[in-house]
């Protein structure tokens, strides 16, 4: 990133050296793990240029955005209704929590038994190595899983945090109480923009989402090719790039990705060979800069052809329903769309198992990599009845507990090797 | 317990050589840990009888109800509203969760990273040692944590187990959700028992769990005084036991051993010289038979002047309203007393930072020892925050984490006698 960014670094009082560190770090790590791929597509220069400036000159249009009056909202969580963020014209970003940096100073907030995701976001603060959340108005936790929905009250105290309740069942009266956080989602984000979130905005704001969703779903069905016209790597990307970009720019942009992929799949040149073992990527959401199981699966030979997790199609998958054209009907289309989302919060969450069992199927995957993070229970539970659920349909799975160190890769080469044998 | 109940635990169909063997452990555990206390109470006769047929006797009497047309339920947790349970002429009981049977059972259902007591009632299910579980002719979960509400989806398995949503947050909505959660137990019991809940019924319901947990505020009040008149060990088993025994009776001795408790403190007659360490246990709730770090406390030298936990203040300090007439109210009234409860569950949960600061106060405690179970995260979050809570008052904080194994009792005794000499 260049050097002209340092004096808006600066007023947002980033630790310099500490971020300079981390940049020179990132950087290296995405050569090494993304510049290295062969025949990848031409339009993975967008990719490039979004990573290599999402601290640079994306941060800078949020300052430009801010300058022009509207509000930056930042989140951590799928739940959080981005909708509704647009409709008051406000930014809606995803903030760091993917990489190791600023652990030790978390672990003064939180438990030691607490998530890499979780300590990242903390660590991310107290390093000030994050220039999304100290960009933000307004940063909005849930309160998805026990270690999250506690930490947000720690992180409350560095970070000022709103919190909404994410109910655990879908009972109807689970759906009334997501309602109403819905709706005081809205108050609080019409109070922070002065704005009056119209029939008309938020019809806008579904429109936009739904968009960004229709093109992720687009890239999700052209990776049913084989070979495989994308690599997981990349595909991954996209979806960590959807929390962080323009949706309105990224939508186009992805829908030209996708026409590069037609191209590719009509012309049977793909990023790996035909017999290459084609997996499943499940289990909890990789955050930028969040590569290390990816890289080990494909540099062992095999090709991903999907991610069942919050950063890929949970949270793709699903449309908001644009047939709603009063202000309560499309409040409860919202309901309905987010209470589809199939997060291991929910008891029962049934409808994963049959979600990723069908994504295995539909994807022509040989087996699943399930991908939990250390400490994450409510993925960790799952991972076992998914387990269950795919010996059923005779489809292999491997269960993976891993953080961000780095210090288990050989042993997670080994055993993904391992894993790739049996399906040869 | 007598050989006569063989034949009652055989048709239970438990594993006859496996419970054999559960009670022999305990019975020299409890011997251990109980019958070698000095200058015990009198009334501890009723506490000893209790427990030695707790698995005969009262496992004897569930069947003499079940004999008549009444109906057991079985829950794990203080959210599950015994007022109702008794409205329905049903017996409310404590499940099984307090001792490592089973473990290695459990692990296979359940990741390993679980904690003991969710280990510990799938393992004596699994292991068919738990003759309340097999008595339960309803089994009731919740949604207090990851751990658990994900476990009941796969313990529901085994043992059909009816889950309550229990809210994260004390608004409206979630309390909106725990009246309708509270509607749908009460319609389920209903439909269990053939019984229709009238006002009277409930009104008496509500009349006897409060007179219980009266008789606990009693006892709580009367471990003020110094020298101490009550072991901690006995207090905890007193809060045990009020989870199995029938509660008009168990309310009736509580009241006699007060009695006694009364006269103790008038001849300032303590278990323990008057300048022994006293201290208040806080954190996760202790199952029968878990009285591993009570017995490290107070065989060190110290006394154990309060429980707050949910087997201890957290289930016996709020009652509910009784003023309330028609049902209407009286289901209000139950709600308004369940969401007081401050369980780490709830976020934000200020109310138990002041609760644990204003009982070591008033029982004079000379400190507090915070209890997490290894993996239970709401509970080791809270620990930080009850720390500084303590520390802004001077009250210094050991802080444990451990399991149901031994193998930490001596590691557990330095660290208990170092904390003390902190006291003294």
């Amino acid at each position: 990133m260049s050097e002209t960014h340092h004096e808006m670094w600066e007023k947002l009082n980033l630790d310099i050296d500490a971020h300079d560190a981390l940049l020179g770090v990132l950087g290296k790590f995405y050569g090494d793990i993304y510049m290295s791929q062969e025949n990848r597509l031409k339009g993975a220069e967008y990719l490039d240029f979004v990573l290599s400036e999402v601290h640079g000159l994306r941060i800078k249009e949020l300052q430009d955005a801010q300058a022009e009056g509207r509000k930056v909202i930042g989140s951590f969580c799928v739940f959080v209704p981005e909708e509704i963020t647009l409709a008051a014209d406000a930014v809606h970003v995803g903030l760091c929590a993917g990489a190791e940096a600023g652990t030790d100073l978390a672990e003064q907030l939180v438990p030691r038994n607490t998530c890499a995701l979780i300590k990242s976001f903390i660590g991310f603060k107290m390093a000030k190595i994050c220039p999304f959340i100290e960009s933000s108005d307004l940063i909005v936790g849930e309160t998805t899983c026990d270690g999250k929905k506690k930490a947000y009250e720690t992180f409350n105290e560095i970070a000022p945090t709103y919190v909404m309740e994410v109910p655990q069942t879908k009972t109807d009266a689970a759906k009334a109480l997501w309602k109403s956080e819905i709706l005081r989602y809205m108050a609080e984000v019409e109070k922070l923009t002065g704005k009056t979130i119209t029939t008309e905005k938020l019809k806008q704001g579904i429109s936009i989402t739904n968009d960004k969703r229709r093109a992720l779903q687009r890239l999700t069905a052209l990776r049913k090719a084989s070979p495989a016209p994308i690599s997981g790597r990349d595909a991954l990307l996209i979806n960590q790039i959807s929390f962080y970009d323009d949706p309105i720019r990224f939508t186009t942009k992805i829908n030209e990705l996708c026409e590069e992929l037609e191209q590719r799949i009509n012309d049977q040149v793909g990023v790996a060979p035909s017999n290459a073992p084609r997996l499943l990527l499940s289990g909890c959401p990789m955050a930028v800069p969040n590569w290390k199981l990816p890289y080990v699966i494909e540099s062992s030979g095999a090709v991903i052809v999907g991610e069942e997790s919050c950063i890929g199609t949970r949270n793709s998958r699903d449309l908001v329903d644009e047939s709603a054209s009063t202000m309560e009907e499309m409040i409860d289309a919202l309901v309905e769309r987010y209470m589809k989302i199939d997060c291991a919060c929910f008891t029962p969450n049934n409808e994963r198992l049959e979600n990723v069992t069908a994504l295995a199927k539909n994807m022509n995957a040989d087996g699943v990599i399930h991908y939990s993070l250390l400490f994450c229970q409510p993925y960790a539970h799952e991972a076992l009845k998914i387990d269950k659920a795919l010996q059923a349909e005779n489809i292999p799975m491997l269960s993976i507990e891993t953080d961000y160190s780095m210090e288990d890769v050989e042993q997670l080469k080994t055993r993904v090797e391992a894993f790739m044998e049996t399906l040869a």
